[in-house]
């Protein structure tokens, strides 16, 4: 007997939990459209040439790459050495950026100037399963590309805190950051272009492992202690300050020009959204890194005081889509995660009662003809009802049962008699009353169930 | 610059083309829904040892097949002889058949005791590319476990003829035929049942390359001459006949027991049916074979006057649960084939107008305070309508060409003037009147667009 689980990392989702993931997918879109945002959807497979080097080494390592066929792997499997790319062209969806980068090179002309997408499809990483971290998992992305304007990160971050407010989530915040800054801070610091991934991993760790955890991190890796601690100071400054504050400090520590433009974005963009459901959720959090290295500018994460861990996050990626078209683009985005954000809401209990019965089940008493009961049940069913048809000859018990278990509140219950008399007995199984109807009545009174 | 296309027989869908998938979807999933079947999602990635012998020999060679990562893959490259087995233990879903039938055996004891699902995800199948015929395309399935009752096939054929006429298709039948009727087929013309599969094939193809051609098939692949003839004039006999017709003649040509109960369940079927939304579409078709290897009773396919080749079939699979709970499961289902059915819709111009435009086009003028302009955008937004802000500081008639491009029908037009005044200037471009509007007036204004 072979096993029935789903692959490691990966799920099968039952009715109950397809329904609470529509719930929050319906959520998101309903925003996404009303910023008006378009969907776009993507094949699960794309050629390893598009993902290759845009995740950083361990993205490459977590791709899933999948197996040549036939004949091309019967000539692979004669070579003496065996190459990677000898054995696979096509991967797995990493992300939902890389795809869209594609197609905007590809399909530019006939796509709006600005071209604002939504795409909420799954993405997978080889990575080791742990709570809330899985093989094949939902992201929902939306991109805006063709400006530089911060309009585009407004509006960007504006649709992802209403998305998290019509949710029901009160306790996030959106943690906002510049590459440019990030930068200077390596600069300003002396701690050289060389260093500067590996000072960052470290930094982006502050929330986990605290200061004196980055220091040694930092000291750890190469970086001299002074250097480390200067950088420490920097990307600290914002702590327990409200943003204004974090601003001019982090304008007096970093007195390069670029620095200076970085910042000044920094504050147009919290001064756009003042009046906006991003404003009061923007926070400047100066060791906010984000791994992915396509990113140029401001930079954002979803952070929850009820969850440790990202619910998400974005930025400018202005170089992107210049990488397959020649052509730059630039475009800004963000990526919502759809499990963690399910697991919170679960733990919190943030959803409503989303049942999914049926509003009535039919039930033919034994010995009654069965042509008309089903062509009953169709009528039913196209003036727009959702009716179950008991499948099986049984008592009438049994069936009443059977509907309870499905939390179908009525039965209808039809024997011979019924069916000559073409009315019928519509019991409402908490109470037990019953009524009889015509089907016209019948009709009627289910429309308002 | 590496390519930009999707992989061969992958496809984008830009935003149009989501909206016409949906708009079937939605539909689909409408009828499944009032029908009574429950969705159910399972993962893109299958373990090899559920997917493999399930789809006959053609089917294996057309998996996809996940290749191995790190160390595991390394030592596997190593080896002097390496075994497929050793490069992949991951497939990508064939269908959504057999991931149904692990889920059942899997979760049996918390799953409804007649499971009706209904699942629509993509299935992949490096198949050779063709018109109509994709690596990676949709399947809409609906589902029934639990029972052997004939109301299940019922019940799947009605809920089918209930989608493809709410979609607006007239010239569609359901062929329908039985295993047993045609497993009896080649023991009465003594054909063996060593050539069963072979013969099958061969009849399946009735449809394209008529009697002749099939018979020269069948003498082809060794089958005598007369048998070849006798099984002609079975698979033929339905031609041109109403169903009643075609089963009073099977009836005297398939004596065997079996096949006299087969051809009663088949009569019971069209019973049932005959006034629900299946009936006058059913049509006994004694050559339909199809492909797949579970089933084990009645079998169905859609078959269009406007499309040769098939939108979608199933039929009754007893044994294939228990192929991996060892405790036999009945069950019985259909798949629609979602990009024929889109196909054909937009050859015969079967869709209405499903334009996604914006209601509105928030323009600032050069000069106008933005924050306050993002605040109004978000307000309106919150209160439903879906609104376009154009980005860049433009001139007025460069926004306005924007809007038309994006086919909004109102321009929002706000200067410093209308943010002083909290008054705005609500355009209709299609006719150029234009009305000033406080905030309030505009929500209701736009309420209506």
């Amino acid at each position: 007997m072979v096993s029935t689980k789903p692959p490691s990392g990966m799920r099968d989702y039952l009715p109950d939990a397809v329904v609470k993931r529509r719930y929050v997918l319906g959520k998101v879109e309903s925003v996404f459209q009303r910023y008006g945002f378009l969907p776009l959807e993507t094949p699960t497979m794309e050629n390893l040439s598009t993902l290759l080097g845009k995740y950083g080494d361990e993205g490459d390592q977590l791709l899933y790459r999948v197996l040549h066929r036939g004949e091309r792997l019967s000539r692979t499997l004669t070579q003496e050495k065996i190459d990677m790319a000898d054995l696979a062209e096509l991967g797995l969806r990493y992300d939902l950026t890389v795809p869209l980068a594609r197609v905007v090179a590809q399909y530019g002309h006939q796509l709006p100037r600005f071209f604002k997408r939504y795409q909420i499809q799954p993405v997978w990483r080889a990575d080791r399963p742990a709570k809330g971290r899985f093989r094949e998992f939902y992201q929902c992305d939306v991109d805006i590309t063709g400006t530089t304007s911060l309009l585009a990160e407004t509006e960007v971050v504006n649709a992802i805190s209403e998305v998290l407010l019509d949710l029901g989530f009160r306790h996030v915040s959106i943690a906002l950051n510049h590459r440019v800054v990030l930068r200077s801070m390596i600069e300003v610091t002396g701690i050289g272009e060389a260093m500067e991934g590996t000072a960052l991993v470290a930094i982006d760790k502050l929330d986990k492992i605290g200061p004196s955890g980055v220091q040694d991190e930092l000291i750890e890796r190469g970086i001299a202690p002074t250097a480390a601690q200067r950088l420490l100071d920097l990307t600290t400054v914002g702590q327990d300050k409200d943003n204004a504050q974090t601003l001019t400090a982090l304008r007096a520590m970093l007195p390069l020009p670029q620095a200076q433009q970085a910042l000044a974005d920094l504050e147009t963009l919290c001064h756009l959204t003042a009046d906006a459901p991003a404003g009061p959720r923007l926070r400047l959090a100066p060791a906010l890194a984000r791994g992915l290295s396509y990113y140029t500018g401001p930079i954002f994460e979803v952070v929850s005081e009820d969850f440790s861990g990202s619910l998400g996050g974005g930025g400018r990626y202005d170089n992107l889509v210049g990488m397959f078209s020649g052509k730059q683009v630039p475009a800004v985005g963000f990526s919502l995660g759809l499990e963690r954000i399910l697991l919170l809401m679960e733990e919190q209990q943030m959803f409503p009662d989303l049942r999914m019965a049926a509003q009535v089940m039919v039930c033919p008493l034994p010995d009654t003809l069965l042509a008309p009961v089903v062509g009953l049940t169709a009528r039913l069913r196209q003036a727009g009802i959702t009716v179950e048809l008991y499948p099986e000859p049984a008592r009438l018990g049994r069936q009443l049962a059977n509907a309870d278990d499905l939390h179908i509140p009525y039965a209808l219950i039809i024997g011979p008699d019924e069916v000559a008399q073409q009315t019928y007995t519509l019991k409402h199984l908490a109470t037990g009353e019953q009524q009889q109807l015509s089907e016209a009545g019948l009709l009627a009174r289910l429309k308002q169930v």
